[in-house]
């Protein structure tokens, strides 16, 4: 079990969505754009706390000011909404971690490379991944498929790694997948510890979960 | 990120309630001991499916068969029967993993008892777990404060394995609670793709997990 607290309270960072205008600076946005951004940050936050089922499009207007028939002209539902938003947060998890990486780099590096990204993805977007984890069930099952497919990309960027290793002889033998569900889930679980009562300091926990990770916790 | 899919179309298995006489089968439970059971089977399922804040005492009543008034002979609020759920599912993994272990046995072999059974506890409770993630945030902080307590003595049984191999020089360095998160970070994420598309064979994925974890992926 984990350590837990209210991750409620914290403040939401939710991922940047999609169709605004990266990198351009806020100048270059469209109004539209920006104000989706708004939308979309509200909805993540109002669904985080209150549950997706239990939140209504009229909450969300009321948060940004608008009235629910503006708020149609960005969105078409309010699964839509949802799934703009776990959308956006994948596929900014997925760029970010290809960024990190050289693919034909030393897979072993590479891999430490990743592993690193993921863990400051992870403690940078605790918010949105836990909406993510809670409320994927919400969606209907067409838009689920969709963003099972960005999922199969992000975790194919590890498995490649895990396998140009093993072929090179420097990785341990085994199923790449459950290698790389291990060492995903020791990081995806610092959606839920971290910034708790205990350590929270980035670095060492990244030290700790690299030594665990390459050379295991046996002393020899 | 994890591999996942819709966790809502299996089939709940919920915690065992605390108020039951465990063990001493059916025909020695008092009659509100398996009616409350099934009361808190019926809303674990409920709560799953459609979230804890778009649950109604209603719904859960209706499924059960009883009048709404009569639930309340069993539950003092909604509130109540999801803090009864919660605790029920942490205190049992809790003695599960008590069961599995002999703290005055060796550390490093208690580990590895340790971690095949939160192996099993997850595999076997992936609906319950996931309520205690999803809906940990719904309960007022007080209770909250009371489930904590009981996570910390969970969690503690790590910790002092670890520590206590640790004294021996048999396991890396490094503060103990970075250590057991990343264990069970490892485990615990199985309730999100356990059973998925990909390999699910429960000995094979302790195998990898415990090669992993004792010995590291690297190849020396």
């Amino acid at each position: 079990m984990p350590e837990m607290k209210s991750s409620r309270k914290s403040v939401a960072k939710p991922p940047r969505p999609r169709d605004s205008h990266r990198g351009k600076g806020p100048k270059s946005k469209s109004k539209s754009g920006t104000r989706l951004e708004e939308v979309l940050r509200s909805a993540a936050n109002i669904f985080f706390a209150k549950g997706f089922h239990a939140t209504s499009i009229e909450d969300v207007a009321r948060d940004v000011g608008m009235l629910k028939g503006s708020l149609y002209y960005y969105i078409k539902s309010k699964d839509d909404l949802l799934f703009k938003l776990l959308l956006a947060g994948i596929e900014d998890g997925d760029a970010f971690i290809a960024q990190q990486i050289d693919p034909d780099g030393d897979p072993l590096e590479q891999l430490e490379r990743a592993i690193r990204a993921q863990i400051d993805y992870i403690i940078q977007n605790k918010v949105p991944f836990g909406l993510f984890l809670h409320e994927f069930d919400s969606l209907p099952g067409k838009r689920q498929h969709k963003l099972t497919a960005v999922m199969s990309r992000y975790n194919n960027r590890f498995v490649d790694l895990v396998q140009k290793a093993q072929i090179q002889g420097k990785l341990m033998n085994g199923e790449p997948w459950i290698i790389v569900n291990g060492m995903l889930g020791m990081c995806n679980w610092l959606y839920r510890w971290y910034d708790t009562d205990h350590s929270s300091d980035t670095e060492q926990i990244k030290q700790v979960f690299l030594e665990m990770i390459f050379s295991g916790i046996r002393k020899t």
